[in-house]
C-alpha cells in the first residue's frame, strides 16, 4: 500500500493542480480514475498536489473537511470542517489559501494553509506569536533593535510592539503577497504593521542579514514557517545560522520555531540543538508552548544567544509589561490565561522554577 | 446539514451496531443507503453508533482510518491509520476495542477506544498516568493509604507504585473486563497490578468510598474516563465530591482529570473549580499536561485537598525519587524528558516558579 507521505516526491503521484483551489475532485486537474486510484492507494481519500508540493486533501465522502496530514506525522491527520474557502492566491514563492470553519466563532476562526501546511488559526495563533517573540525579548535588558525574518502576517510585529524599549523593528519578508493578504483579511494579526517603529524590507532574509553591519541587532526572530518541522533545514544550515549570529550584537538573542518534543524522532531536535551550539557561543535552549492547531498540540522553539553578556532564558531579566499593548488591541493572551487561573503556568513562566 | 455531534442523541441517526466491530460499512448492521445518507448528511463519512452511544467512524474512501471526533470539539476530528483491529469486547458497563496503528513502532502503538472515546495510546499514556498520580502524591509528606477510583488499566497503580512511603493501594474498578483486557494485552500498563500493596475491589467507586471509615485515605486518584470532558458530571456532583472528601483524612489530596484549557468553553472548567471549592476546604487547583492523543493536545487536572494541614500543589514537598521504579520497568518518562533536555519543564515542575 502506497503512503504518499513516505514518498520522496509525493507530487509525482500526479501532476494536476487546481488554480481555483476548489475542494472538489472533479476540478482537480486530473482524471477521476487517477483520483480514485490515489484515494484507494493512500487510504487518505483525495490528495491534490500543487507543483510547489503544496497539498490540499479531502475525501469525496467527507467533502468540506480539510485534512491536515503532514509528512512528519505519518498515519495521522487532523480534520477541520470547512464552512467556506475564502481566498486562494499563488505568488512566485508560495501558495496561500484559507477557509472559515463551521462554528467559526466558537472554534478556530479562519484557518490559513501556506504551501500546503496549516500555518495558523485565528484561535490559537497568539500562543505561537507571543512565545516566539517574548521568550527572546524578555531575556535581554532593554532590547532596542529587533529583526524579524519572515513573519509576513505581522503577528510577531504585534508582539514586539509591546516592548517599549525597542526603537527599531525591521522585518524582512520575501513574499509581499503574505503581507497584503494579512493586511486585507486579518486586521488583528497584521495590526503589527501599524507600529511606527516598523521598517518593511521585501527581500531574502539571509541576504539582508549579510548586508547589515555586524552586530546590528539585539534580537532576531526567525518566523520562517518551513523551519517548524524537525527537518528544520535552516537549523542544519551553518551558513544561515552564521548570518544570524553575525547580525546579532554580542550577547544578542535569536528565536526560531523548532519541532514538537513529542515527535517520534527527538534526535532531529537534538541535532538542531548541537548545530546551534556550533554557531552560538552563548546559551542554546529548547523551549515550547501549546498550540492545538499544530501536530501533537505543541510547537518547540530554539533560543540562542551569541557569545558576550550571558543570557539565561530560564530566568528572564526583562519581564513583559502586560499593561503596554503597543499596537495590539488586547493584552498578551497567554499571560492573561495565567492571571485568570493561577495554576496554569504561561509558557513564559514555564522557563522558570527548575 | 445535520452534524451528528450536535444532536442530543446521536445514536438516533441509526440503530445499527456491528458486534464484530469490523470497520466496513457493509457489515455495519444497516443498509448501504442509510450509510450513504448519513455520510452525506454529516460530511463525516460512515458513522456507526453502538447502542451505548459509542462511535466508530471511518470513511469508505479512507477505510482503515479511525476518526476520533468528539462532541466537545465540533468541526474537528483526529484521524489515525489503522493497521489491524486487535480486539473488541462489550461488558455490561462499557464497549472496549483497540487497534494497532500503521507504523506501529514509530507512532502511537496500540490505540484503545473505550465507549467510543479514545482512552489512551501506548505512546503517550505515561504523561497522563504520571501526572494524575504524582501531582497529588508529591504534594503530601509520606502518603501511606491511596485509593484509585477507576483506573482499571493499571497505569495509575504503576505510578503509585513508585512511592515507597505508600503502604496500601486500593483500587475500585467497576468493570472487570477492563482489568482483564489490559492484563492480557498491555503488560507495560497493567504491570501496576503486580505491586503487592494493591487490593482490587470490583465495585462502584462511590459506594466503596461511603463504606470505608471517614478519613481513611491520604490520597484519592479519580481515573474515571468520563470526567475528562468539560461536562465532567462527577465534578458537578456534590454528592460524589463529598464522598471523596469524606474518605480523605484532613489535609488529604484528590486528583481527577479535567478539561483542556483550550476548550472553547473555559467557563465549564471554572464551574468545576468552584464546585470543588464548595466541598474541598483546603487547596483547589487546576493543572495540566500535554498528551497529543487528547483533543487540543493537553489534558487538565483538578487537584484538591480537604481542610486541615495546608497543601501547596505548586510547591510539592514530597519529590518523586526517579531511582525507585516500583513495579514499573522504566523511570518516569516525563521526568526523564526533563533531565534529558533541561529547558523542557516536566509537568511536575510546571507547578513551580510563579
Amino acid at each position: 500500500m502506497i503512503n504518499p507521505f513516505d514518498l520522496d516526491e509525493p507530487r509525482k503521484l500526479f501532476k494536476g493542480h487546481n488554480p481555483q483551489c476548489e475542494i472538489s475532485y472533479k476540478l482537480a486537474g486530473c482524471s477521476e480514475e487517477e483520483i480514485k486510484l490515489v484515494a484507494k492507494e493512500t487510504g487518505m481519500g483525495l490528495i491534490i498536489m500543487g507543483e510547489n508540493g503544496s497539498t490540499i486533501s479531502s475525501t469525496p465522502f467527507s467533502e468540506g473537511w480539510y485534512a491536515d496530514a503532514i509528512t512528519d506525522w505519518p498515519g495521522q491527520a487532523e480534520l477541520y470542517k470547512m464552512e467556506k474557502i475564502l481566498f486562494h492566491e499563488k505568488s512566485e514563492f508560495q501558495d496561500l489559501w484559507f477557509f472559515s470553519e463551521t462554528n467559526n466563532s466558537l472554534q478556530h476562526g479562519k484557518v490559513v494553509i501556506l504551501d500546503g501546511y496549516l500555518q495558523l488559526t485565528e484561535k490559537d495563533e497568539f500562543a505561537y506569536q507571543e512565545m516566539l517573540s517574548h521568550l527572546p525579548l524578555c531575556s535581554v535588558p532593554n532590547p532596542k533593535k529587533v529583526l524579524v525574518v519572515g513573519g509576513g502576517d505581522g503577528g510577531i510585529l504585534r508582539e514586539v510592539s509591546r516592548h517599549s524599549s525597542v526603537e527599531q523593528i525591521d522585518i524582512c519578508e520575501i513574499d509581499k503577497m503574505v503581507i497584503d493578504v494579512y493586511k486585507r483579511f486579518f486586521p488583528n494579526i497584521a495590526v503589527g504593521y501599524e507600529d511606527p517603529r516598523v521598517n518593511v524590507h521585501i527581500c531574502d532574509g539571509v541576504k539582508f542579514m549579510q548586508s547589515v553591519p555586524e552586530g546590528t541587532y539585539d534580537a532576531i526572530i526567525l518566523d520562517a514557517f518551513v523551519s517548524m518541522g524537525p527537518g528544520a533545514e535552516e537549523l542544519s544550515d551553518q551558513h544561515f545560522l552564521k548570518s544570524i549570529a553575525r547580525a546579532l550584537r554580542p550577547g544578542g538573542v535569536m528565536s526560531t520555531p523548532a519541532a514538537s518534543y513529542w515527535h517520534k524522532d527527538f534526535e532531529e531536535i537534538a541535532d538542531s540543538i548541537s548545530n546551534c551550539r556550533k554557531v552560538f557561543k552563548g546559551s542554546v535552549n529548547y523551549a515550547w508552548t501549546t498550540v492545538p492547531a499544530y501536530s501533537s498540540g505543541i510547537i518547540g522553539f530554539m533560543l540562542c544567544s551569541t557569545g558576550g553578556a550571558a543570557v539565561d532564558f530560564k530566568h528572564p531579566v526583562n519581564p513583559l509589561n502586560p499593561e503596554n499593548y503597543g499596537v495590539a488591541t488586547v493584552p498578551p493572551q497567554v499571560l492573561q490565561l495565567r492571571d485568570a487561573h493561577s495554576c496554569i503556568p504561561a509558557p513564559y513562566f514555564r522557563q522558570e522554577g527548575h
